[in-house]
């Protein structure tokens, strides 16, 4: 467990790190889900929005569900049909939710970038 | 997935995060690797740090192991014998390690704290 071991003993560093917003159920919002948001805003539809993130629709639904599902005013509205039925459409709140999100996504790469060069480890 | 669902539309958001420094294999420190050595400082014995983290030993000695690999000097030093053997001590690296790691814990805390104020979805 001391001494060398392999050739390779650089220390390069890198500090990295995740981010996301908590509401009342757990996660409200991160990376994929706001990448999942913008694909129906592209898309017009939950359904092809999975498929482009290789994502069961079940799976994308369940999630737009939760984001909606914790809100007053939700991010996503589906036409009517519920599970299998018609297109999806970001609202105004769903256009802040992901503008939002990646405003506090670049400040948090900032600390990272920041904070990782005054790092030292040993 | 529309509309009002349940009673609770609180919309109490909060900004979570999580943050480790990766190293050539992955990663080299994160929250538990530090809680880790410094179980095995208070104990002086992989063994015992790890019984008292409810981890294997064996999953205890191959994170030490991949900390010690990704650094010039060691942070973790076993006696003689090995996988099974003596004791172990936290070297001055190993020290420095886990003061840097709180340092970043707490300045990460601390860009939670205040982001998480200025953040608006809806």
């Amino acid at each position: 467990m001391s001494g060398k071991r392999g050739k390779s003993k650089s220390e390069g560093f890198r500090l990295k790190g995740r981010v996301w917003i908590e509401g009342r159920e757990g996660t409200f919002l991160g990376y994929g889900r706001v990448v999942l948001l913008e694909r129906i805003k592209q898309f017009g539809s939950i359904s092809e929005a999975a498929k482009s993130m290789n994502m069961s629709y079940r799976h994308a639904w369940e999630l737009v569900d939760s984001m909606n599902r914790q809100v007053k005013n939700p991010l996503v509205e589906t036409a009517t049909g519920g599970k299998g039925g018609g297109g999806a459409r970001l609202t105004e709140a769903g256009e802040k939710a992901i503008e939002a999100f990646w405003k506090l996504y670049r400040d948090f790469n900032e600390f990272l970038e920041k904070t990782d060069k005054s790092i030292k480890f040993t």
